[in-house]
């Protein structure tokens, strides 16, 4: 039994501020469990009631004769802590706080009043600000939102309460089956991390879908939707820079950059739904369909120009239409007219009638090149959509195959129609063609996620202890930056190339390191009061003897002391100079919801002018950062672009992977890291310059 | 009257190749326009039936005793040619060639024997291969096509069949209003750019709605849709590579590049739809609604969630959203509970009633901030979705502004009636945020269309007669390729900025040219047939004196022969060696749709690695060129990133515009174009490479 069972699968349910008017939220939530035959107990609580709704009220939950599994509060924000205290005394396992006046109105105080005799008692709290949980295999709409949604096998999980409602009904018209409806509001307590967890372990789930606004725990998010043997798929809203700022003050939390959303959703494996209609069509796939395990996506038509605008949608999804192969071709000929067409997208023309939709189907399903199929109708006034419907139902269900199906017809009300008994007989359909690919690829995107046998991160060998003695000392003097040596010398404990240099302390110092790190040499000021070193006249480059060393010396010393005259000079780096290479960086970030990230890419235009960079949520693996090297735009120039030799792309991914250890090893004491510029190179690659900044 | 009124406000219609068999086209056209309630006359031509579907049947269109305005031919391919040269000597004014087995075949001759008869006759041809014309305003259901559109204003033209008559149903569930639904076929005769043209004039059509996979006569298109007092919106399949191909096949029709559709697309002011949900969606706002004449749009909601992903919806679309002013605020906050939010979203809370509704729209469109409304409304179950429909509908009429409304409802059932009954009085309504803020988009691009008072392209005065002797003297040679110092002159001629240079013949006259140029000097070599001028060692730069360019030129001369013993060598350009700037692209090719086309990029790898260039079709303004380069990427660049000076866009707008002319004057003879690298100054610019390829 999992620990959330009391809350999603309750036996009792207590509705603490029960009312008589019919028109309070109070009494909704009495009638929605009685109206949709909830089988549990309903114990309605009201000081001043003696029924509600036809049901017998108890004055207070401690006079509930038997056990209560959940409590719906529903009485004024401030009475809330008082009703906490009973229900923890009574022994109720889960609180679903509908009641609203919290955090989301600056109310945290009450809100982790709350949470904290909730942990006393061991209860765990859904909300505060909440409209409840529909509940479909128990028939328990525990809510005051108007009925259950459409019954299927999505866990729907909404961050919006007033969207919540308002997907309840659309579940209906678009028949989009739901399992259970939960809103899930401040998020005192159990979180998106939470119900990921339960759900995947739901046996009447087979599907999580998330309308966000903002997590809290990423981490939780991250690691259990990682581990989620179902598919999640999420609309994250406010990926505006507006739209974040309305989410933060919509619902109190804290949108995030959408970038590290970006992030996260890859590494949790979440599918991303780019609106609200694609949450939908997506929610439909996913919970019918099995995922899409290769790219050979066959499209079988009647109409060549919704077969073209699938043809444009599938490369728009990442899913680009390849010829059939010849057996397969010869195959689908015999399902067509002599002017139709056997390529791909297969075009059986506007004479097709249901048998040619059946045969064509079920052959071409199970040719073992196809990895997925979709199916689009023209309405036509000799077909019946109906008969077309249920070809295409038959071929599918003979064929006896794993790879996934879906539909669009494009018509009108009869089309409609047998669109909706398609998805009732387990076969998505859609009223477009790109809504039709757009969901076939989201079953591909997840199939690509479990293809992904993406080593989790391992640890490398590295020098912790160093590394620490470093970052500590920095923070025992005082300081939040540590020098260029300091944050160099930590880099090549955690085994990131780092060129041979030394700090010398004087001119004949400065003289014997350039001649132990090899000529030509760079030498720069170290301060902790410089960070702008080339603005101070504290780098010189591409010096190449003794002479040109003191003289460097001297004057990067003095130019510094007129620079800042209060600056402390610790002395003067002098590194060996590496060549020029293709420029990149690296870079961590420390994120409120999900800790430290790792951010890459290339360095010159591509960052200042394109922002062409990607990021992770540290730690991760060689292959996680190789994804990360792919998606750039500027991967073709690391590929050797413009007759370059190809860069060393797997040193990058490791050494991406190496400062995703440092940052997450040290998340407590790091705020920033600037590797910058990374040269790469045919071979290696070296850090040339380093920046850490402590928390 | 227009000439094509015949066609599109026929009196009388014949079917020649009317069936008595039920289930044949013929039969079906016939049947179709008595049940549409076609007022007009309708003749049945069959040689063989005396009575076709009730109506008299005449067994030669000669025959008939009226006159005939157009002919429905559903005769197979090879009977066409007869039978039209039978309507041409009866004086048919239009042929609706419902045949197929034309060029869509391969059959382009049959086609081109039918063109030409309908030429001898003054005949108009619609097709072929088309489903016919299903005109409202006449209740004339011209096709094979199972009933009339739902009635509207919108003139929907598809180049697809089966998708027209699977369209023809959509329009009757999603309630987008159509005046015409027009097939349009192989445009044998009649084209895009043909019917733009009228339906800009139909009072019976306020927009034009387009299913587009390739223009013939891209010219016409281009100008006429510029000229269209009636927005226009397309969607243009075809757009992935594949698709092209698919296209291709499809209808026979050059689908031809993305990008230069594109181009004909902004320049004629067409309004793209980006799928098949949005060419619906876009139409019904674009007919019901008036264009957005600014930027500043104001969202009304009931739900937080769905005013976020409004907010996310309305920046993707390229509108976003912007802090209200404080007096609108104020304004706002008479309609909403004291926890709404009078901000932008303005969020009248779940609370919201049709009242709030009704008054904050009301004082919200009025306000003179505002330019276009996005009202959203979540179903609840305390409000009643057609109350809240009404008192939109009631507060826009009464607000009697001239600006535009949409709405999203996300709910079941209950918001989709009320939606279609706002649709039935004038207000789109859509069931999605997404949905709702891209329709409200399109107002906007319409609008921004309308305002851009765009000059037209005036020519500059240019030496056209100094270009077109050097282009004819090329030919005349019987070259194809301009030399360099050619094709400089032709640019000179048009008043590009070219560096001084002239072509020296042996060592002195080098040396007498470099120091007319100027010092320092670029010398390359001369030769029609060597095109990889650097491959060969035939160009040298930075020569600073007299010795180094007589040596220069030696080398080159020498290299020449050794790389082609066979290569002409004209001479040695002698050309003053420019500084360096922000290296540009200019260039031309010649489009077999649209004709000449002008490029233009940033150098380097924003042309190598990222394609970011962008096309126009010549000839065309300096406002044109302007949008042109503020529309790259690269943008930043050119106005001055990483603490660079901003380049000189006046002069770079002006060098494309000059460009178009110069591809535009010589359609007949240029190719290809390229003016690379442009080097743009901060004041100025030079077009250090040239070529130029003749046809």
């Amino acid at each position: 039994m999992h620990p959330l069972d009391p809350i999603f699968k309750p036996k009792s349910i207590a509705i603490v501020g029960a009312s008589r008017d019919p028109k309070a939220i109070g009494h909704q939530c009495v009638k929605n469990l009685i109206e949709s035959k909830y089988e549990g107990k309903i114990y309605p609580i009201n000081p001043k009631a003696d029924e509600v709704a036809g049901l017998k009220c108890y004055h207070s939950i401690l006079e509930v004769p038997d056990e209560v599994d959940i409590a719906l509060i529903v009485v004024p924000a401030k009475y809330v802590p008082a009703v906490a205290e009973d229900c923890g005394k009574k022994g109720v396992k889960g609180l679903v706080i509908i009641a609203s006046g919290f955090s989301e109105v600056g109310r945290k105080d009450l809100e982790d009043q709350v949470l904290e005799i909730a942990r006393k008692y061991g209860m765990r709290i859904l909300g505060p600000n909440v409209v409840g949980i529909m509940n479909n295999p128990l028939k328990a709409n525990a809510s005051f939102g108007p009925y259950l949604p459409y019954p299927g096998k999505a866990a729907l999980i909404s961050q919006s309460g007033a969207l919540l409602i308002a997907m309840d009904a659309r579940t209906w018209s678009d028949k989009v089956g739901i399992s259970h409806m939960i809103s899930i509001g401040n998020m005192a307590d159990l979180n998106f991390g939470d119900l990921i967890e339960y759900f995947n372990e739901d046996e009447d789930t087979n599907v999580i879908s998330l309308y966000m606004e903002g997590v809290k725990d990423g981490r939780k998010f991250l690691n259990n939707a990682r581990k989620s043997r179902k598919p999640i798929v999420a609309l994250k809203a406010g990926v505006s820079q507006r739209g974040a700022a309305a989410a933060a003050s919509h619902t109190g939390s804290l949108a995030g950059s959408t970038k590290i959303y970006d992030a996260a959703f890859k590494q949790g494996h979440v599918i991303r739904a780019e609106n609200l209609d694609a949450l939908f069509d997506e929610t439909m796939a996913l919970a019918l369909q099995p995922p899409m395990r290769g790219d050979n996506l066959l499209i079988i038509t009647n109409g060549g120009g919704v077969g073209v605008l699938a043809t444009d949608a599938a490369e728009k999804y990442g899913i680009p239409i390849k010829d059939a192969p010849d057996d397969l071709k010869l195959l689908m000929m015999k399902h067509m007219p002599e002017f139709g067409s056997p390529k791909n997208p297969v075009d059986l023309t506007g004479m097709a009638d249901d048998g040619q939709y059946y045969g064509s189907i079920k052959d071409g399903i199970k040719h073992d090149w196809v990895d997925g199929v979709v199916v689009l109708y023209c309405e036509t006034s000799f077909t019946d959509p109906q008969k077309i419907a249920e070809s295409i139902y038959n071929a599918y269900k003979e064929s006896g195959v794993n790879k996934p199906i879906v539909v669009n017809f494009t018509g009108g009300e009869r089309s409609v129609k047998a669109g909706e008994w398609l998805i009732q007989n387990g076969i998505p359909y859609y009223k477009s063609p790109d809504a039709a690919v757009r969901a076939i690829s989201s079953l591909r995107t997840y199939g690509r996620y479990r293809e992904k046998e993406h080593t989790e991160f391992k640890p490398y060998e590295v020098n912790y202890e160093r590394a620490k003695a470093i970052i500590n000392r920095t923070l025992g003097c005082g300081r939040k930056i540590l020098t260029e040596p300091e944050a160099k010398e930590v880099f090549a404990a955690y085994g990131l190339p780092v060129p041979k240099g030394k700090m010398a302390k004087n001119e004949e110092e400065a003289v014997k390191i350039a001649r132990a790190v090899e000529y030509p040499v760079v030498m720069k000021i170290v301060s902790p009061q410089i960070i702008h070193k080339s603005d101070a006249g504290g780098v010189k480059v591409n010096l190449k003897s003794d002479d040109e060393v003191r003289e460097a010396f001297k004057d990067i010393v003095e130019n510094a002391k007129h620079y800042d005259p209060h600056a402390e000079i610790f002395g003067v780096y002098v590194q060996h100079m590496e060549p020029w290479g293709t420029e990149t960086i690296i870079g961590s970030t420390y994120d409120k919801q999900f800790g430290p990230t790792v951010m890459f890419g290339l360095g010159g235009i591509f960052v200042e002018i394109l922002k062409d960079v990607t990021f992770r949520i540290a730690p991760f693996s060689e292959d996680e950062a190789m994804d990360m090297i792919k998606e750039i735009r500027g991967y073709k120039i690391l590929k050797g672009a413009r007759g370059e030799k190809p860069r060393d792309i797997k040193a990058i991914a490791e050494a991406i992977s190496r400062l995703s250890q440092l940052v997450w090893d040290f998340r407590d004491q790091i705020k920033e890291v600037d590797a910058n510029p990374v040269m790469a190179y045919e071979h290696g690659l070296k850090i040339v310059d380093a920046r850490i900044i402590l928390k």
